[in-house]
């Protein structure tokens, strides 16, 4: 057994320097867990002349990535630089030298994830990645190891922070969305460009990771049925809470009938479901199988410290393994790629809102197209303000696909002025 | 390595039973997984003419547990029929014997644990307990393995269905408790003998297993202090509700300068905490670290089916080690016995509502009290009825042991005709 185990950084940002507090804070335990005391060797980043405020001596700073994942006295690779290139060859090139390698780079894992994959088996290393979905919440560990035993048949998730952050502010403070991604814009909580978040990119990134583990599968973010936030609007709100619901961003990853169905989209959520008390920032992920039932993992889905805190588990598990000569659980998808289910064919509930015309037979006429269309009503309220009336629908399960038709020939309609919004519903009816 | 690895069952009960279901529902799967079959070789039983429905031949039935701890084709013993002995006896000897544990057996482990662990270690095999600890909801792996990085402060749970159940249908019907409990005696939800559940001695068990992972100490079911819910009325509820609060049964470990404080009661806890939407008899854990932030995990802590999928989660770890020539994470207490901290000493708020004489000068002699007993009111509510008069109040964090001799004093007092009731009060003051 070895006294010191290597450790060489790729990147250093907000993530990357929380990483190098936490193994320096906690060092005495993580020895104690390891029986090694963990070391920082080298760190690669991109501007060697910024000042950084971490435990790391300025001598183990590099500017070429190459020399920590050739570094002898390495024998885990912390990958936080993000991107796909140069991170992909790193890691491959690293693995073929024999380094373990814990990532949190979800955009590389949910894209080329199966290079990584294959070539970490053929390298016979350890690839272990908790950190590129919800931050500090483990979820990785958890589906593959302790679900082991069990058949899951949903993975249902808040899994973008800033989102739910704008939806919350939305919801408790009757923002519009415009405002509300100000405020977030103010206190931190958005990238540059918020489009990865606010348009589902992220929350698609990570629901394909999850959905690869939870199915034994290899699923890609694009794979993945998207649809952001930037609809939705205080009115959609304000119905939600009027109907028991509130509206959350859901990355919903689904096996039908050996099929996966993968979609992120905002939807409206029954008030007493677990997901819908996650608020703020705060993310979650909620689990369905066969014996379990449910599940849910809750937690801070982003920021340095709690992503740290998943990076530096994974740490210590490699380094575990390294001090017993052996590896972890490595890809469980077992190579098999899953048929992708067409969102076309996915079932849903619906809400929809129509501004008609108040006249005799409109609603008729309104019930004759859902039929035609095979979408059956669940639930139906009419307001009427003079010559123009408003009508809202819950529906029961219908097919995606019979639904947009349904749409369609509302907006045709003679007496529907509109279809002022539509949203699907998340009840336990699916 | 093997092509198949043998288990044996001690009991085979409501999990037992489940797990047997299981292992064989999904044996595909977790062949894949292991690389190697699960097969059940022995099921040690008390009744042997009891008819069983489960996939087992009948010839693999026992009742002698010896031989199934000592059958040469078994690597992996199960032990789920509870109690201390023989359970304790033929675990020990398995474990000499080279066979590794899986156990869901609180009671033991929660009492005579260290001596499972000590032997475990010696004898150089498994021992795994997911199962021991809200059913099927990882905690123990994600405690141990995913957090191996982080220093916990709190573990804070509703580890205890029954009384969960009953106090959401006192929260949300208006029952009383001796009707919630009817009810909850009716729906199969009880044991034969409620007193375990409902006193809490059910959720200390649980909860000095928590501390003792999240601490890396020993703690065993002794060290808790603990109060039931019997004492929890409609109009504490109601009082609740009024004040922002919903009524639990918390299981609360905390680290205080570096001593362990473990405490089950009924507690107050804002309804916006993620613990209170945990509803009828669903269980879960929240875990507060100094990194991470907050965390939770959430499902079902009871039941056949949810335990047998933490059962058998171990069981597929313990094989892939077997399978890699390895053990797993042993025990992580690293034989430390924590200094627990005296309940006198733990600091709490408090909600206390008093039956006063409705005359002038009352509140001040109330209010003298607190002060006197260095307890500080945060909020009070006064009603008045005539010649009588109801005070509510709310303190700040104030030391359990003034909050009691204040609460004497306020007995002794002429102006005081009750004390009608306290209860502790669980919020972000904390």
């Amino acid at each position: 057994m070895a006294d010191v185990i290597g450790i060489g950084l790729l990147g250093c940002g907000i993530v990357g320097s929380a990483i190098t507090r936490t193994l320096s804070l906690h060092s005495d335990e993580i020895s104690e867990r390891i029986g090694a005391r963990l070391e920082v060797k080298r760190v690669a980043v991109r501007n060697l002349s910024k000042e950084r405020d971490v435990p790391v001596a300025k001598e183990l700073f590099t500017n070429d990535p190459r020399s920590v994942i050739e570094a002898d006295d390495v024998q885990i690779v912390v990958e936080v630089m993000g991107g796909i290139e140069p991170a992909r060859s790193l890691m491959l090139d690293a693995m073929s030298s024999g380094k373990n390698i814990v990532s949190a780079n979800k955009e590389l894992i949910s894209t080329l994830g199966r290079d990584l994959f294959d070539h970490a088996e053929k390298s016979e290393v350890d690839f272990y990645f908790e950190g590129s979905v919800a931050g500090g919440i483990p979820i990785i560990k958890p589906l593959k190891e302790s679900l082991a035993g069990e058949r899951l048949n949903r993975v249902m998730g808040i899994v973008n922070g800033t989102t739910n952050f704008i939806l919350t502010r939305m919801s408790e403070q009757g923002l519009e969305f415009d405002q509300a991604l100000a405020e977030a814009e103010r206190l931190g909580y958005t990238e540059l460009d918020p489009t990865a978040d606010i348009e589902g990119f992220d929350a698609a990134a990570k629901l394909s990771i999850l959905a690869s583990i939870a199915f034994n599968a290899r699923v890609v973010a694009g794979d993945v049925y998207r649809e952001g936030i930037t609809g939705v609007s205080q009115r959609d709100i304000a119905f939600a809470r009027t109907l028991g619901y509130v509206v959350k961003l859901l990355a919903i990853a689904e096996l039908v009938d050996g099929e996966v169905a993968v979609r992120v989209h905002p939807a409206m959520l029954p008030t007493t479901h677990p997901l819908a008390s996650v608020r703020e920032n705060l993310n979650a992920v909620f689990v369905e199988g066969e014996q379990v039932g449910e599940l849910m993992f809750y937690g801070r889905g982003a920021g340095g410290p709690p992503t740290a805190t998943s990076v530096v588990g994974d740490i210590v598990d490699v380094a575990r393994n390294i001090q017993k000569g052996t590896r972890g659980v490595g890809c469980t998808c077992y190579g098999r790629t899953a048929r992708i289910r067409h969102m076309d064919e996915t079932l849903c509930q619906y809400y929809i809102l129509l501004e008609v015309l108040d006249r005799p037979g409109v609603l008729a006429q309104v019930a004759q197209a859902f039929a035609d269309n095979d979408v059956s009503i669940k639930s139906v309220w009419q307001e009427g303000f003079g010559d123009e009336a408003r009508l809202v629908m819950v529906t029961h399960l219908a097919v995606e696909k019979n639904f947009q038709a349904l749409v369609a020939r509302l907006n045709g309609l003679e007496v529907v002025e509109e279809v002022a919004s539509a949203m699907r519903v998340q009840s336990a009816e699916d």
